[in-house]
């Protein structure tokens, strides 16, 4: 019988003694959250379940089920946590805050072309036809829609008090989402960067 | 046993025997190509079979099948059909040609936010996981949007022998694209309307 630092029903317990239960606890739900985007990325949301998710992320069901009681609480999880992430690592870039206008809108558009979006793109359209699922999704849409718009401001230095400063910006974040759904099916990357390189001169004539 | 011009198998032959036989069978396979796009718009790739598209026809399933032998041909050539009756509608909004900048980007973005796109929205994102429908849906991507390119460049009066036009232009319709996809879950008209606005305003600026 194992004591606090080592229970019964922690598989890993016995190989990482040192590491503290919340510890533990936290690690398991980020790879839970990792592997439910992955799946929603490749599967879509017909083919994603808690249980391919903990088969997947190594975690029993029933531990999948301790973090999350229900598919919608794992799965919008998921895609806020990466949301997070991504936000975090985008500031990162650009450490000094508002930088060269064609590098930002550069990053902004790369937000939405990679696993993150195609995964959040499958919670969009799966909410759209699923009632239980579309109060949570618009939620984090919304929430996750005032972040990003928040971070472009900030790193474009728009300046939001000038008239159409701000559905300029709106517009952006718009096409950004559309060249992600552009790149859905095929590898857009050609197309995408001359784009890019266009409306990131657009954006710097325009906001000054 | 009727006669070539009334059928056992069309029902609504009795009542239409001045119809000839083509014009019926067109009349069907519109009904059948109509309520696949309304189907995929409410219900979703999943729940959208040949058979639930023929029974809201009012079509047996041994008639839609012999229009349309898979549920891959139906689905594709009901987002084909469609989008070619919009093109066609946007055409005629603008019967000479080159309009008023504004009024062509607000045309062109409602493209992208009417049941339509919803159909297309859903056939995109399944094929995106299914290996049968990929090639079929990535083609008809392809044709449909190099269409609405063409229509945006006429209707925008966009020279694109110009350096960056033709990016401009693209980009503009990446835009429409994202601004569809940010109605799926919400009425997004009121945002939508200001950035179409400055957006417009900025098509003026940039294409001269």
């Amino acid at each position: 019988m194992g004591g606090v630092s080592a229970p019964e029903n922690a598989p890993n317990a016995a190989r990482l003694p040192h590491v503290p239960k919340q510890d533990r606890s936290r690690a398991t739900r980020q790879r839970l959250l990792a592997a439910a985007v992955a799946c929603l990325a490749e599967h879509g949301w017909a083919g994603s379940t808690v249980s391919v998710v903990a088969e997947r992320a190594g975690v029993s069901r029933g531990a999948a089920q301790h973090h999350f009681p229900t598919r919608e609480d794992l799965f919008t999880a998921a895609v806020e946590y990466v949301a997070e992430e991504r936000s975090t690592a985008l500031r990162a870039l650009f450490p000094d805050g508002a930088a060269d206008r064609r590098a930002v809108v550069a990053a902004l558009v790369d937000l939405y072309t990679g696993p993150l979006f195609r995964a959040a793109l499958h919670l969009w359209v799966a909410a759209s036809n699923e009632d239980q699922l579309r109060p949570r999704v618009t939620e984090l849409e919304a929430r996750v829609g005032r972040e990003t718009h928040r971070i472009a401001v900030d790193l474009l230095g728009a300046d939001e008090s000038r008239p159409g400063v701000r559905e300029t910006v709106q517009g952006l974040l718009d096409m950004a989402r559309g060249l992600g759904l552009a790149n859905l099916l095929t590898d857009d990357a050609v197309r995408r960067e001359r784009v890019v390189a266009q409306w990131g001169a657009l954006m710097e004539e325009t906001l000054g």
